[in-house]
């Protein structure tokens, strides 16, 4: 099964492909920039564009992307919003399967602990997936601990 | 000039067609709807679908969308601004311009106050468009007086 994890944000967002056998392994990781002079329904534009690239090219069995809260920064709740209902829109019409996950739940399927430091979700993630360095940006970091989340709750039964 | 308004939601995101020679002249609205049982994702499918054959239909020559701010309803703003960002990537994804107004500035351009009341602005809509009836629901009719704005912003030299 390959799940394809996504952190949606206006100027980045992140995406990991984990491929489950018997292990995780590492499919691919990065993300979809663009830049802040772009007006934004071209930037939402490129999201789709890039993100269906990436479908296409990868065939995914399942999307997992992070649940969005109002008490997060007020000023980019908005822009945030608006990249994840592209980023939805966009793996619904790939005809992906999307789970959702709260920040938690990511954590805690991760790490162990649902208060665990972002570093410490980093350093599982490259000890899971046998990386030799830290997965970077943070975003994309980010997508691949979704991919996994959502591997593991797939294991337990949790979802399907 | 044909403008195309939309208001963007979930649940109802209206539209207005309304096109400019020498005075205004309605063309078409009405909303495209989601019902509340179908998931998330599906429902930010439907909307661009719908609203791609609206572009493909009427083929206009831009579209204006009201400006999304924070203080709204704080349960309602992530909802909004997910179907917003798919609104604005679709419009941009058909080749329209997009303009964007503060509800200020509607009220302002339709009424000639910006302080104007819901009802101010429906009836003021009817008139101008020589409808017979109120238009409805509230989510055409603000499509309409967004559309509206546009084409008398574009009139006084404010855009383009």
């Amino acid at each position: 099964m390959l799940v394809l994890g996504i952190d949606p944000g206006t100027a980045i967002t992140g995406f990991g492909l984990v491929k489950k056998d018997r292990k995780e392994l590492l499919i691919d990781y990065g993300t979809i920039t663009t830049p802040a002079g772009m007006d934004m329904p071209a930037r939402l534009c490129k999201i789709n564009r890039e993100l269906t690239a990436i479908i296409n090219k990868y065939q995914p069995d399942a999307a997992a992307v992070e649940e969005l809260f109002y008490h997060k920064n007020s000023k980019t709740v908005i822009t945030v919003a608006q990249a994840r209902g592209v980023a939805l829109m966009t793996l619904a019409a790939g005809g992906l399967p999307i789970a959702e996950y709260t920040p938690l739940q990511v954590k805690q399927a991760v790490v162990g602990y649902g208060n665990a430091e972002k570093k410490q979700v980093q350093l599982m993630v490259q000890k899971i997936l046998n990386m030799k360095e830290l997965p970077r940006p943070d975003d994309a970091a980010d997508a691949l601990a979704i991919a996994i989340c959502h591997l593991h709750s797939v294991r337990l039964g949790r979802y399907f």
